[in-house]
């Protein structure tokens, strides 16, 4: 709201935002409508400004025009559940990936204007609803974190000609649509390098589940990176992406190789579960097993003591996602660049 | 698209869609409206024919004959954000509550055809495009989970007549809105009871946030029941709700009481937390400490031993959230009930 001269608040308007960020009305509508040629320092400008005087740009007026609904949907697919009460939902919203992902999103399309919604999906029943709804128009596009192969929705957005990206490298060559990821491979090979380092040579890891992708690129990044330091023999136990699936994976990986002196597990969530479980069995971190964890997420703070981890700048690769979206969505037919970032080794205690 | 007599692609109408169907143009509408009372294998047909002529259908009509989007936003409005990075969203994303409320919706929207959307308001901007993006028909109604007693949006969803319903007992009276919550007081008492029956008489408590309602009322309801019980002093440090404020409050507790033989934690995941915290203070459970969480969550079974805890049905409450939400919306102006649940104990091995 802005003082307005009948001393009435009113809603900031286009004018006001230019006036804040001290550019032209011109350059505040192409940061609102998405358009990628502004330089970033001007849109920078503009999403504080937008910000400061809480403009919200008329959507109604330009969904006249554009015949857009100016929101986006985050799309979670997962395989079919097996029960009323199977734990996805709840695996979703234990895992801090996904308000990684929404952070980043939200940051690019609230300047735009763009409202963010978050859709499930995990039967045909309920992805043929979403499909059905997102065709009518309540959203203009689709950023979809889909975790396994053969799931169809790349395939049925793609038919329905909905604008959309994916969160991760598709399992298997899939329509064509564009995708953000980090090099999986080489990250997971900077966890093998710092053990090694470290002069560890009784090597184990909990890999992600080996139907993802993630799972089985860090797996093979890691197996590879070692060989190249001469270590040759890993133990791997498959976990599976959560916190108690962690704990589990380890207690196996434990009796398969009490010895071990040096870990990697393939995401910080299951490095909080896996922790406790050396604790009990008397190991002492970093002395008797140095652990490298993956993500830098909050988990990696959450563990005692503080996670040596391979970060993948997920609020970032959200971001980007968003501007390919939009990207996509104003120039209808417009094809966008798949973009892949590099991961980076964190060092904090526990290797 | 279709192919044109002029030789130019046009987008599909409904007449393509029946005669690709091979079906009336009135049956294709009411499939395509939602009708509930058309022949599965004719719904069949026409949602093959409107898949294979990439037919969108004209929500803007549709919406004039009735009304609906058919979908409904489960809206989570929090605080204003203090940096891009605030961890709101991070919490949000790991409190296993959030995935038992989308599970219980679920339950009850899918078999009616209703999309679920998950939106975020946590700044006034936020708020105005959420309620502008509502009231131009996107969604039919909405849940609120709103934590914080000064959230306006209660009040704004009232005076733009949306249904909507709140998670939880508002903190001051509000609006009119209806809601569903357990007697969050009593429920802290079955935790007090539980450990007077185990003979703790050196109690202390992580509580909630103090400025929650449910923070408060476990908080006054334990200590009511203590008192019952001839118990009057009671160490409690305020945690908020998450499993890192778990184990910083359970610190500072220990710290000033720690010959402690009685605890209860005001929510599982911050119990989740707080156990290493007696760990490494050398305490065993349940024979040092014993322990009651609230929620019977998730985050129970990931703590080791299993905790003994007070069960709220989240999902239950969730689903009767949602058919409040479809009375409402299938009878507009009509005033629906709120709904109190009862809690009660779930006896594991830490208490």
């Amino acid at each position: 709201m802005t003082a307005d001269p009948s001393g009435m608040a009113r809603p900031a308007t286009l004018e006001d935002v230019a006036r804040v960020a001290g550019v032209s009305r011109a350059t505040v509508s192409r940061v609102v409508n998405g358009a990628h040629t502004v330089d970033p320092r001007l849109r920078s400008a503009v999403e504080q400004a937008v910000s400061q005087t809480g403009y919200v740009p008329n959507r109604a007026a330009r969904s006249l025009v554009t015949r857009r609904a100016d929101s986006v949907a985050l799309v979670v697919s997962e395989r079919e559940r097996r029960a009323v009460h199977d734990p996805f939902i709840g695996r979703m919203f234990t895992d801090p990936y996904f308000g990684r992902v929404v952070s980043g999103l939200l940051e690019v399309l609230r300047p735009s204007g763009v409202q963010l919604m978050l859709m499930l999906a995990d039967d045909a029943a309920s992805r043929d609803q979403l499909v059905g709804y997102l065709r009518q128009g309540h959203a203009d596009g689709v950023v979809l974190i889909s975790s396994h192969s053969a799931d169809p929705l790349p395939e049925m957005l793609t038919r329905a000609r909905l604008p959309a990206v994916l969160a991760a490298r598709p399992a298997d060559p899939g329509p064509p649509i564009a995708h953000v990821d980090i090099d999986q491979h080489a990250g997971a090979g900077l966890a093998a390098d710092r053990l090694a380092a470290l002069g560890r040579t009784r090597i184990g890891t909990v890999s992600g589940p080996l139907d993802m992708p993630a799972g089985r690129d860090r797996l093979e990044g890691f197996r590879d990176a070692l060989a190249a330091h001469g270590i040759h023999e890993v133990a791997a136990v498959e976990g599976d992406f959560t916190q108690a699936g962690g704990a589990a994976a380890m207690r196996r990986l434990l009796a398969e190789r009490p010895d071990l002196d040096g870990l990697f597990v393939a995401s910080d969530l299951m490095a909080l579960g896996a922790l406790p479980v050396l604790y009990r069995a008397g190991k002492r971190l970093p002395e008797d097993v140095a652990v490298v964890g993956f993500d830098d997420s909050s988990a990696a703070l959450a563990c005692d003591p503080p996670l040596t981890t391979v970060r993948q700048p997920v609020e970032e690769m959200a971001a980007e996602m968003a501007r390919l979206l939009l990207r996509q969505i104003g120039e209808p037919g417009r094809t966008v660049p798949s973009v892949i970032f590099r991961a980076e080794l964190v060092a904090r205690q526990s290797a």
